[in-house]
């Protein structure tokens, strides 16, 4: 089997992770909704720790062993990783095709011991944990020289999530995905022209305006983008500028902490709870760092079912590879050419 | 109602389409396959003319009346047009925000009389037919000058469609489409670093390696590409560079009309006739085109349901305006934070 490994389009410069050992073929069909997982069968629920990985990262009452209950935010390394920590970059290249294998970091964190908790009704205290440890995870992670951007995903309710248990997803890879190149990209120009921040002159004119504010906590404003790409589609911005979620004062984590919960609840109920997908927009790391970025999040509810983290960070993961595939559409072409018609 | 306008993103410049006419709320759940449409009752089938609008360009019988039986394939106005042919651009700014209307041309291609052909069982010379049609309409749309892009898309059996009945969309925007916008940089660089066309390189490097060539019919090859972002994408290129399908010779629309019923033939067999995506991929029109941009087809089997012309052509269409959505949300929180608890 061909390993896996990231590839870049010669045309876009895209990176994609071709990756045959996730799995074989698409399911025919249409997607459908999570299937229910009991507390006692959940690997996220207290009780059941060894049935993840050991814990990278955790707040737990103090005294009690690692790896059993008594934690509130647990970090833990994703079984089926799209980025392994292993191992050099090896960049390789084919003729004119360049590859490099897919180091990096993928961790889930559980979000709180509760199997059914909405975010909606998690307290801000709660809430507040999760980004702290959320916080410390990308502190974490830039330590490591290979890895170029850290990436933060929550997934509720999509079809492709095998858990219910509140989880998310911490990634770190070792390029910069597109969606953050293209904002970086847009942050650059506007500074150059106007010597300022686009998401900052955001931010003032939509206070000015109101009518796509939801609500403004403390430092943290809500608001619905003027070009929103999605239906109910959701901006949660720090209104002083700040390029960096890792940086960001424990006063904006707070506000940010007692926002969210009120976002989201508007969207549960205007929606019916809707599946959504959240995801954290940071500058990349070290010398791919830029200041006039502004770190923000993006709330999208019933997301394309462009599955997993594809939407939400733009890095495609393609289970068969094309060597794969051209072999098995070439079997088929010559077998149905070869049968008399 | 506010109604449709195309809005830029401030920060990565891409237009998308506001359409509050389109819709209201996205449905909950996750979408199905499309519902069938008997022949008697399909707009698309002949005697049922009346029902579309007028014949924008047809091939018909000599001798037989215009939007009556007789033709082989016909072009019409889309009923829901996401692009509009009237009016002009109106470009407005808001504070830093910009707006244009969503002038352009939205056309429906009717490939055949038969309603339930299946492309890979479609016989060379209707395919060419179709083809020839689709030329005819790029070279036509781009006398428009309001006009920089003419884009080709065919969903096949996604849960978007409402018409079984064989039939694409032709449309014309006053925008370079994102995707179109990454692959011209691209070729640039290449270009401007290398002075030859990447996909020229790509053409000849698959062809000496085979690994992932799925067949080659005269100037036209079919291959899965190296770094493809779906499971059994296939890309289908001229073999001798040209930068507009508009201006391809009879000969190599003919290899393509060979070629395509056996690569999607080969898809049928191999994934048990999947829905796909078939998008044309051609230089934009008048200054906006570029000699080193090189044309072909893309498939993508099973594509990510981000419907509609959304992932062929990377233009959004959101239905649902950010400020209606703000006032809905606005409305939710005030209501639940108004409640006791």
């Amino acid at each position: 089997m061909i390993p896996t490994r990231l590839r870049k389009d010669p045309v876009t410069q895209r990176w994609v992770v071709i990756s045959p050992e996730r799995a074989d073929l698409p399911a025919p069909g249409p997607p459908s909704r999570p299937r229910e997982l009991s507390p006692e069968a959940c690997p996220f629920c207290p009780g059941n720790e060894s049935q993840t990985g050991a814990e990278i990262y955790v707040e737990r009452e103090a005294g009690t062993p690692a790896n059993r209950p008594g934690w509130s935010v647990r970090v833990v390394a994703d079984r089926y990783p799209i980025f392994r920590i292993e191992g050099g970059l090896e960049k390789h290249a084919e003729g004119m095709y360049d590859s490099m294998n897919a180091v990096g970091a993928h961790e889930i964190l559980i979000e709180t011991t509760d199997h059914a908790r909405h975010w909606a009704d998690l307290e801000a205290l709660q809430l507040d944990r999760i980004l702290r440890v959320c916080q410390q995870r990308c502190l974490d992670l830039r330590n490591d020289l290979r890895f170029r951007q850290v990436m933060w995903v929550k997934n509720y309710g999509l079809p492709a999530s095998v858990f219910q248990h509140p989880h998310s997803h911490i990634m770190a890879s070792p390029f910069v995905p597109r969606v953050i190149e293209e904002e970086l990209k847009g942050f650059g120009e506007y500074a150059r022209w106007k010597e300022r921040c686009v998401l900052c002159d955001m931010v003032k004119q939509e206070q000015r305006d109101g009518q796509r504010v939801l609500l403004r906590e403390g430092g943290v404003l809500a608001f619905a983008p003027f070009a929103s790409c999605f239906p109910f589609a959701c901006w949660i911005v720090p209104v002083d500028h700040a390029h960096d979620f890792g940086g960001a004062a424990a006063g904006v984590r707070r506000d940010l902490a007692r926002l969210l919960p009120r976002v989201l609840g508007g969207l549960r109920q205007v929606l019916q709870d809707p599946p959504f997908t959240l995801v954290l927009h940071s500058s990349p790391l070290a010398e791919f760092a830029r200041e006039e970025y502004h770190w923000h999040l993006e709330v999208v509810p019933h997301p394309p079912h462009l599955l997993g983290p594809e939407w939400g960070t733009g890095i495609f993961i393609n289970p068969v590879s094309p060597e794969g595939a051209a072999e098995r559409l070439r079997a088929a072409l010559a077998s149905s050419e070869a049968r008399p018609t």
